[in-house]
């Protein structure tokens, strides 16, 4: 279903859900005045993504010559400006890798969970839930590896996940655009939503029951991922049917949370393909 | 094998090695005099398995009052002072996520990769080969990944891969201190010998003419990762004896390459665990 055509959500269906941007309005720091309510986004891929997004409004793109060259075709109804590396550096944060390409971005309108679902034919949808992870670079890569296996959506917790930014944008390498993501305001609630509309709840922890190749079926999935170091909450962990583990074998205990979600997609999508 | 105690290499066998320290010292940044021909290890997990590593030598350690009660035991021949919080701060880079830990140390002595191999019984050794992989949070994540899944070696190209620092060592959570790390002149020669060793050499490529499942087998096996964007060099591509891909199937063509990683070394290790 990644990369169809979509609009903005309007049923109100799904229990807990939030304005996602309004819950982002009042965390994200407005690093420049012009940016109130919006987000610079950068880097070729990010910006190639948002400018191929229909639900995805572009105020105003910045671009050095290469850049603005390369997406002609794509800035045809977009402000655009071609200026020089340095000048567009200095429109976004320090040490920002924007490849010669940013884009101001209105943030995505929110989502209708069940709509997303609705839209996918049952059997061999996947979900990701990520419990209270918060760093944007382990959310962004774990958007890319769900747009790269074809993940249905990412739920979050609308208090407790990083807002939408350049830098999630960044790592996501496009996959912003790509993969719907639904903020709500309770998970254990979510999860009981997944379990009534047929979903197989599996949360993955160092000390599950199972190794995941047993955990995991055909049909339809919901994986739960939980944040490194504290781990998933038990509210979280007991509304899923199984707890799984990812068998290792050597020194270390754990994964990043980005592998981890990589390697739960993977082995998931062995089961249940595309 | 990781986790292992070990020693400084002695050998000179293994084909285009040179001193992994002196090439460092060249490329190293020196934020600080002190740190010269050294490195700040900042982190509760990269101090802890730097402390536990016989291989380092450990100049001075610095922590806030919390870390120093944690590692009492592991401070006994170390010298170390108890400071706050911000004057641990002020020895790191701007931003360094220190937990109230920070070590001044050696880096680590060059390793004999020839060695490492014959310290473990052959039939199901893993080791990773990276082309040129050059962001340290990409490859701490896959040391961290490697030692998780019990891989033998990380090998690296001298002159293109990160040098060993507080951020290396951060992203890879203690893994930089258990899985060895071997620095070579010519990867494309690395590879020549691993063939000779008997190492079945797998490139990881989207555009791989099997699905790693299928291109995996039992026995020693050499996973060979490129730097995104460029992928794999076209000498080092053809030492190999096979390329693959992982099946993914969504809207994506790529994942960030500490996450393909993760899921090659997952696959690998279906077919020859530890």
């Amino acid at each position: 279903m990644t990369g169809k055509k979509r609009k903005p959500g309007h049923g109100t269906a799904f229990a807990g859900r939030v304005s996602n941007r309004d819950a982002e309005r009042k965390k994200a720091p407005r690093a420049h005045a012009e940016a109130a309510g919006g987000v610079w986004l950068y880097g070729l891929h990010a910006v190639r993504a948002a400018l191929r997004n229909p639900a995805r409004v572009v105020r105003r793109a910045v671009l050095n010559e290469r850049a603005a060259s390369e997406f002609a075709k794509d800035l045809a109804h977009v402000p655009s400006e071609t200026v020089d590396t340095d000048a567009l550096a200095r429109l976004l944060p320090p040490g920002a890798v924007h490849q010669g390409a940013a884009l101001l971005c209105d943030r995505l309108p929110e989502r209708d969970f069940e709509e997303i679902l609705a839209s996918l034919p049952p059997g061999n949808r996947v979900v990701a839930v990520l419990d209270q992870i918060t760093d944007p670079h382990n959310e962004g890569a774990i958007l890319r590896s769900a747009a790269a296996f074809g993940i249905a959506a990412l739920i979050v917790q609308d208090r407790h996940a990083p807002p939408e930014s350049g830098a999630l944008a960044k790592a996501a390498s496009g996959a912003l655009d790509i993969v719907p993501r639904v903020a709500v305001v309770n998970i254990a609630r979510a999860l009981e939503e997944l379990g009534r509309l047929g979903f197989w709840r599996i949360a993955l922890a160092g000390d599950g029951e199972a190794p995941l190749a047993e955990a995991a079926r055909a049909g339809d999935i919901a994986l739960v991922l939980g944040a490194e170091g504290s781990g998933l909450r038990r509210l979280v962990r007991e509304r899923c049917d199984i707890a799984a583990f990812i068998p290792m074998g050597g020194a270390m205990e754990s994964l990043n949370v980005s592998n981890a979600a990589s390697v739960a997609f993977y082995e998931i999508r062995r089961n249940t393909p595309l």
